[in-house]
């Protein structure tokens, strides 16, 4: 405590001033900002929950607690004393007069907070993560983000789901994939960080029905792009006696309910971060489902008129191009089902009405955000998922415990992964994934 | 589908047949059990939700369900239709009166379920860990898991902190310790699994107030004990303007959270899993406190008795077998607080009453359950936090960022860090830490 000017009231937050209109609060955080206009001052404050404004007429408090205020650097942290006045020009609604101030620490004059309100270099933001994320629009998205986190995992603990943890060290890859980060354990073994729990939470599922896993997923991938991160948090539902028409209900009403929570609690954050929020009330199930066959023809036909620049060749992949294409014939997240199974993993579910398709489905979010669901149903033959195993060049061995779940009581089954940076740049309609998360890891950081 | 013998009723889950009590339905999932007396089967189907007893005489159904069933192999999955009749005696109050039944996968004769009724040694348990936790106690652990997962993040989420996930991948150690999986970060540079989030929650504490963290941490511990995995949960608050006091009713008022929603929504899974209950209806803020100079007095007197075998040294830290004659005299958790500044982390706040002191505490589980809660207040002064990386020989570069914390709006701030299978240990009663989580990663074991 370097200096006190008269604190006293009910300590507040600025999220629930509404409950304190006319009262006198203390409110504990930061200065934002600070404009002299004469004889008055009009310093913003933030504490974490919103900011809001103070109004200091010279005439109205101490000589001491003017100068103190007019003199304090950004970022400085205190306790503001104030009665909280309506004001329907103030974003949050109120603004405070100031009647007391404690500061807790007074940033120096000599070093002062160095992100400023000019526009700096991503990598200097970058290389300031721990300060960035104090910036409003730095603050609104990991508010939004949190929400989406815990949405994400309530929407499955409401409906019957149990969650289970996958490791993260694991003995070999899932998908067989190159892009792995690797390290000892202990002398002899070789441990692999986890790129998805899909594996184990299909144990689990025939354990106990319905579950799914949350955590962090990695992939040690050499792209710089404005989509890939080295690591990421990931959400995976798993459903046992379930088929791909479950599957696809549970993507729609999950998605629904997530972008639902967000619009619910924070229409001030997304106004902060600028999203254009009637592009999220259009979402709600049912989505618009298509074959690959005729997300195929679609792109045919677009090429054909001259809209896309590349064509798409029947049985390849969609392209990043391709797949916006696609999503901005919708209004809301389009489910594309039913892919060659050539190029989809060794644990999809053929398709009985035609077998070289996969019983899968990618959900591609509007606005070009790309493929924030993958899913599908599972192989259930043993022999099946054998003779797949031994096709993509996998060890038998490493992948006996796997089969294990064809033998003792097989049923169908399946679920999907979903991304929450992608989510979370979709949602927020961010145009790198680097700031969905406090603290990025790509190709080239991992400081701080 | 291997056999079907009529299936017909409304798809139900076994823990919600009390809204089904007198209707037909149909229930999917393994057998579990089957005992014959003569002229009736008592088959015990699992399904995930729970398990029931069918009860199936030969007069009342056909030759060919009789006879499949009576034939059916352990853990075979099923589709079993039957009328839901009360029964007072049966654990879960019900019993299934069974009319069809349709067989989806038939374990093979040449291959039964390899964990039968009997018992089988821990190395052959967790080599089939991915069948063992269909076992009725291991399903039972993993749906209390799975709660206490989710009551630890929705108290934070509504009590006004914000979740921020800090990074698994670190450049360096949080604490300077050395028990750290290593591995490359795309040539040049090391990256470190993550042993815990403080460091980075304190700077989102100071962009937002109260936040918390819950992801996997490590350590590389060559430690073979009953309490240590070397992958493991820790969910950690962070307060800013908090002190010592505040960490104190936030951690006896969350542990007395979960602890409640357990109970709430377990007691059939604490039943099977032969938990006495009584000893967690107690758990009920306000816990003890007591310092660590009163907890030495206790030792010292306890010793003088012949209560216990070994002299504690004042100045030293508990053994193992100090935290459990501690936490013995307490029918709730017990708060230590204020150790020795000599043996704790460098981040700790020295008592002002005490400079030799932390502002920290520990948070000992009854029934000899040890640490679960390790918390403090941190150094809020740049200067004092400066000389204390210094003289634990850390590099200062690497903490930079963690320095810029206190010169840019220092505050008093502070939280705690619990690690979910210690607590899931306790409340579950357990042994080994090696049942509280699906796929436990040890020293010895990272398959499957
Ligand atoms: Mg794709
Ligand atoms: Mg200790």
């Amino acid at each position: 405590m370097e200096t006190s000017v008269t604190t006293t009231g009910t300590i507040a937050t600025i999220a629930t001033l509404a409950a304190h209109e006319g009262e006198t609060v203390t409110l504990r955080g930061w200065l934002y900002n600070l404009r002299a206009s004469g004889k008055l001052l009009f310093p913003i404050f933030r504490d974490g929950t919103g900011t809001i404004q103070g109004i200091v007429p010279k005439a109205a408090v101490s000589e001491e607690l003017f100068e103190t205020l007019k003199n304090l650097t950004l970022e400085s942290s205190v306790k503001v004393t104030g009665k909280v006045r309506a004001d329907s020009r103030a974003p949050s609604g109120f603004e405070l007069d100031v009647q007391g101030l404690e500061v807790v620490q007074r940033v120096a004059d000599e070093t002062p907070f160095p992100i400023s309100l000019k526009e700096h270099g991503v990598d200097f933001l970058m290389e300031h993560r721990h300060l960035w994320v104090r910036t409003p629009r730095q603050s609104a998205i990991l508010r939004v983000r949190a929400t989406i986190m815990r949405a994400a995992a309530e929407y499955f603990d409401n409906n019957g789901f149990t969650r289970t943890d996958p490791p993260i060290l694991t003995p070999n890859a899932c998908e067989g994939t190159s892009e792995l980060f690797e390290m000892d354990y202990f002398g002899d073994d070789k441990a692999y960080l986890t790129q998805s729990g899909q594996l184990y939470i299909e144990a689990t599922a025939l354990a106990l029905g319905k579950v799914y896993s949350f955590g962090p997923t990695f992939r040690a991938e050499k792209s710089k792009t404005r989509r890939h991160l080295t690591e990421f948090w990931m959400v995976e539902p798993e459903m046992a006696f379930a088929e791909l028409e479950d599957i696809l209900q549970l993507a729609e009403n999950y998605l629904s309910y997530i972008v639902a929570e967000v619009l619910k609690k924070h229409q001030a954050d997304l106004k902060v971060i600028g999203r254009d929020v009637s592009k999220l009330e259009t979402i709600k199930a049912p989505f618009p489902r298509i074959s690959y066959d005729e997300a195929h023809a679609m792109l045919a036909d677009a090429f054909a008129k001259g809209l896309i620049e590349n064509e798409h060749k029947d049985g390849d992949d969609f392209g990043s191009p391709d797949e916006t294409y696609i999503s901005n014939q919708f209004d809301r997240p389009v489910m594309v089902h039913r892919y060659p199974a050539a190029f989809k993993a060794f644990y999809m579910q053929p398709d009985p009405q035609d077998p070289t398709k996969a019983l899968c489905v990618d959900v591609l979010a509007p606005e070009g955000y790309g493929e924030i669901i993958g899913g599908s149903q599972r192989v259930d033959s043993y022999d099946l998922l054998k003779s797949r195993i031994e096709e993509h060049g996998l060890p038998l061995d490493a992948f006996q415990w796997y089969l294990d779940l064809r033998k003792y009581g097989s049923v169908p089954h399946g679920g999907f992964g979903m991304g929450i940076e992608r989510v979370v740049a979709w949602i927020c309609g961010l145009d790198h994934v680097r700031e969905t998360i406090p603290f990025a890891r790509t190709l080239n950081r991992i400081y701080p």
